[in-house]
């Protein structure tokens, strides 16, 4: 039986235990972020986080549940962060531009984070059961704010009247996060690195920019 | 020494090889499609393709060597297509439609391709050499492509003055290829399969007037 699980009922138990918690996801993420799903050894995770590997299979029973754990604890950050940010007293195009650049910065101030949004897409293109989770949970709401911060642009003449909100988030989201997830492919294509602090900087004016010049009505 | 060495010289060899290559190369792109790198197995492309593990080993040495062997292959063939299409007497617009067509029915027409690209994408991650390859070392003829497309439309007045042709070409490829390469985040925000027979065709139209609106200056 491991320590932590020892006085399951005292304060003290359960903050050590929390923190054991945090410290397996810690690890468990730097490490399918580095090695893939596949590649990720549950024994090195253990010990990165200095407990046993048997207490990892104790808490998470496998480490596809691991993995999808990590998964959803950082997109449902992700997620919860957008829904929450504070652009609806803005002007349609500064709210969107405040959209767009957290999306980006989400990933620009996490380096493992384009690293296990790939992993995670190929894990759910061999995973056949698509249960849902904080990701799929959460798209809602913010589908919602897209649909109302476009609207607001529509009504003010500033968006062009034919762009829908579901579109703009999905292409919003594959351009922001493109030089992340896509990164080798976008780099060789534009010709620097994307993710060089120079390279950062040129792909996300250039994905705002195209993203506005799409949807912004010719005056 | 396997069967197919025993006359190097003779034609009939020599033909019988080829044939023995393209078939291990079959079920090498389809076994690293559907179980990735890291999940496949040698001895299941082997008896896929109807040889041994040993003759697997003996032509391409490693796994990693086999896979980027298949990589190679699919990116030489797409690369080929997109540059040697015939757009140059195409009015500018019509011109780059046609490319971005190309680009969407490539992955269409190839349903392991998207799964490719995503396991190539993770490779190069983790690979610490770059080196040269058919995609790296065809996409300056690609770019030239597209930058001498776009002067004409910039010249002739249909294309705004400052679009940059190799940002042009990357968000082109992210976006026609969003939907194969990026299916589940793609298909949970616009709310329905990016890669089902009507999905396809929504998400085709929306990518190529997004790139469009982008680009085409206003009347």
């Amino acid at each position: 039986m491991p320590t932590d699980d020892l006085q399951p009922h005292s304060p003290r138990a359960e903050s050590n235990k929390r923190e054991t918690l945090e410290r397996l996801l810690t690890a468990a993420k730097r490490t399918f972020a580095e090695k893939g799903l596949a590649g990720a050894r549950m024994e090195d995770i253990a010990r990165q986080a200095g407990v046993t590997k048997q207490l990892v299979y104790h808490y998470y029973g496998s480490k596809e549940s691991l993995f999808t754990t990590v998964l959803d604890d950082s997109s449902r950050r992700i997620m919860d962060e957008l829904v929450a940010l504070n652009v609806e007293h803005l002007p349609p195009q500064q709210a969107l531009l405040t959209l767009l650049d957290c999306t980006f910065e989400q990933y620009m101030n996490d380096p493992q984070l384009g690293a296990l949004a790939l992993e995670g897409i190929r894990f759910h293109e061999s995973a056949h059961d698509c249960q849902v989770n904080s990701f799929s949970d959460q798209s809602p709401a913010l589908k919602a704010k897209f649909a109302s911060l476009l609207q607001r642009g529509i009504s003010e003449g500033i968006f062009r009247a034919n762009v829908d909100a579901r579109f703009l988030l999905a292409t919003s989201a594959l351009l922001m996060s493109g030089g992340f997830t896509n990164h080798y492919t976008l780099s060789v294509l534009v010709g620097f690195d994307t993710r060089s602090t120079e390279g950062m900087k040129i792909w996300r004016e250039h994905a705002a920019n195209f993203i506005l010049a799409a949807i912004i009505k010719p005056s």
